[in-house]
């Protein structure tokens, strides 16, 4: 296998549901990505060895997806000079996401999270490459492709409405 | 100097206005106290360090303040088995607040913060206090004695409004 | 039995769903506690003779939990020196917790309340022994114990997903 | 003097310049009523006695005003059989009003409180006098009166508005 | 049937099963209600109408339930002298009831409403119970019943909790 | 097919459900209307298009609704004269339907959007109807029995509650 | 002077400094306008009156600003079929304006308010153009106009700040 | 002068106060930038043109910054594959900057805003600086240096506070 370019962590199993969301579109775009669990509050030394080490074994962006008070992706920044993207997950006590949005988005200057919506684990896979894409031609045309094909589906929307009209839709 | 039982700690020294009524109401009550800066998103060895000699150097407690996506009283809390007391300082770019109380509030299961009022500072050095007023008899005694006070203030208050009456107060 | 340390309130026996997971990690925590219905506002007499005779009887901790407008957690510690945990516990009408939180946690100066996490009793339970382990070695071990499991659960994750493989978990 | 129909409290002379409108309000309706201190956090045991005497001596009313997590209103409500009007007042370290809103408006199903608008003393003035005023004949009277001059004063602005325009207003 | 003291208004038919629960109480207090529907948006006139007419009819609170922009409960206010009790209502496209509340709760100096919980109804009813108690004796000695009542369903629940012990509750 | 004089678009046809509403009481009020996709983010040159276009093919109105960061009303609303309607739809992962409301009403000045309530389609059709029954006497007309109509649906609910009971209802 | 087409109005001349810029856009774009104050619940009978006799008189549209529990948007709605423009008005005691968006913005399903942003008089007016130059060429060509000029003014600032350079703007 | 590698564009020279930080960091971090005005709702074609020809003319990165309902960044990255950064700008009517924040985060799947904190435009240049440094080692060298500067600085604090003391600070 390919060394991955894109490093997708988060807190427990349980988020994987939608942290894979990243990992998926990673791979339709043509960036391969490694996927682990890190917790920021359970494993902390393993979260520092992870982050410090990163940029070394060849990772150019850190996905980080975390719930509730949600450390992972701000202390993770802190411990490398990769961008981290922070993906803000609805976990079971939280109070609406609101929690896991504003601990994530609300970085001190000196230390940016690219914060995404709440459980926009796609979008982080995406920003990810585009990230990547701006560099590498390959991934950059896979993200032309992947804009077109947005583009296509809502045309073919269009034309399904129109043909069956909006009363037996 | 005797060994300090509850340790101070905030993201920068401009956090101190705020953090310093910690220490100055642990002074009343007969509370040893140390107080220094720890960035857990500039200095996140230091914080390391800190959390997790605090137990041996014989700290009670640790009070830690931050605002804005507010890490270090949580992450600090991953690090030790002391109890944290976490106060949430409105920083100049803070969503009113409210970032900060809920990055420090809603920590996960195993790893709890003791959260008090938005720079509730004061409150955090007596929350403190009577974490060890609870094993220590002195301290127990100048807790029940600020109690009296805080009454003694409101009846004072009483006796002045009734005399002036609430027109010319 | 032996004498409990720590006092588990809460206002009504529909609130033991979540309030009994703070008395379920105390007896993993090898700490005695005793659980009972106080309630503010329809039995405020008891609220006073419970809370007045807690240190007394050598409860060295209060855990309270409540729901919308929350006041039994800081009326106890008004009636106190006793360190008072409350937890936020999300009732049938609350407005998404907002009401439970805010009424907990935004207590005025000079009586303070350990706030945790929206129906957090499980933390509350947590941060009642690590009071009690700094002052006692037993429960401070095993706190240790209990962090290490933390964190040794983190890792049997790690191992399954890098086994199964993203895609498959 | 004659005896006081209505008790406005406060747990601190600094809620007076929020609160004293009520009593300006009631005056001007010809209500009598007392102004005094009473603190839920910080003279516990002045709170039962003030609010399980209140009837006895005649009155028909209690206004309460409070901020931050507010419990004076609901716990005064918790001891009495009097109507119970809580004032939300937006103090120092509140967070935007908010705090104080929920912890007196969301009061548990048996024990209401009449919540009126942030800072809305002089609202809470008229609601107790309309309570008055129902049984009430001469008060009955006033508020109307009130209500006519109310009236007149839009009407007067309409006047100046039309007299002036609005370029020149 | 004997005069009603107390009307009890609502939007529409559907907030009857939030609404009844005033009724209920106040049958249960002793106090005679009316029920029905009066619309502030779809029959202006009606409520007009049912507003001013009030007092003379023999009422002498009237309790109001509306959601979203909820405007029955202050435009009834604007046109009674008679206490208003507004009740929000968790309608269907309601934000989280933050509609409802504001809309009610913040009325302009001058024209109060009295506001209770959201789904608050039950409150309602007790609330305005209050207000005739403290006239009539009878509804006063009722109240005192109702509120012994409270206290003993809580200590029904002591001893069951006592007698089952937590852990088989 | 008479020429339409409202167009309503959405970014997906997943949110008809919610947006036909405004197509049925268009249809009911005798408003001829077209229904389409049309996405800002995906294809942002359908939606220049479709603006531009919008006035030189006879609307008199044009309804949007979107979900999320929702781009789609406020968008077209720069790129047309004509009054843009704006619905907040509450999609999948909205947070509880604020983003939908602020990123739709909170404008700069110079580009208003009519806003309606969260889901409020049903208005945003009787809106556009109401701008055109200003200067269409039919419409006007239809208007006003339509109004009519939801008096007379109340004063149903009112005959039926007078007959069951509220107890029986 | 001719006929106006817009009434403006409000609950209080306080509003006027707010209000003003609606008038004063309509007269830019020339829009006959009429201004005025009328407030829900200080003059309910006026309310009705103006709401009623709007269309007879000639308006084709109702502009109504009113803050904190603001009634007045959507009473006048409820009693004309012209469409009506809300402007949330942040009020001296606004829990930060939210009461006054959502209690102008939620209405129930029949009675719309087309609502702008907080404080958005200027675009009301503007909405109220677009309403009516929908219908009228002259009214709609300096909507186009007005549109260039915006834009006019953005291309002003690019060439500023290209010719001072960022450092020095 | 180079050629830019980041964009940096907002809707006004009003908000270059803000954005103006993100120029200045960049310039440390030896990353050529270029900064200019274009407005979505003002200057769509403009926006158009900027957004599509950016990849061609050798930007890697965007920053876009906006205050309200802030579409810029939004649609920016609908037309190009370039990462996108959002500043939520606190603008003068915001609501407490919520409006800006949501309708910049909450984006669709498939088109991502990398979202940093309110009036975050240093943290926005940092980002961007980092996502550059992943490919170009000069960048990262930069970086590596800034990160230890922001650790130095805490250390100074550190020695300042020992040497004066909390109580003379």
């Amino acid at each position: 296998m390919s060394k991955a370019s894109v490093g997708i962590i988060m807190g427990s199993t349980s988020d994987l549901p939608v942290m894979k969301e990243a990992a998926e579109v990673l791979e339709e775009l043509g960036v391969t990505c490694e996927v682990t669990v890190v917790s920021a509050h359970r494993t902390p030394e393993r979260m520092y060895e992870y982050a410090q080490g990163a940029k070394a074994k060849g990772l150019k962006v850190i996905i980080a997806g975390a719930g509730g008070a949600a450390h992972l992706p701000g202390m993770v920044a802190s411990l490398t000079t990769l961008p981290v993207i922070g993906v803000p997950v609805k976990s079971r006590n939280s109070i609406d996401g609101w929690d896991s949005v504003l601990s994530i988005l609300q970085m001190p200057g000196g230390v940016p999270v690219a914060t995404v919506a709440l459980d926009g684990a796609k979008n982080a896979g995406i920003l990810a490459a585009q990230m990547i894409g701006a560099f590498d031609e390959t991934v950059g045309d896979n993200l032309a492709k992947f804009k077109e094909n947005l583009k296509t589906k809502v045309i073919d929307g269009v034309k399904t409405l129109d043909e069956k009209g909006w009363k037996n839709f």
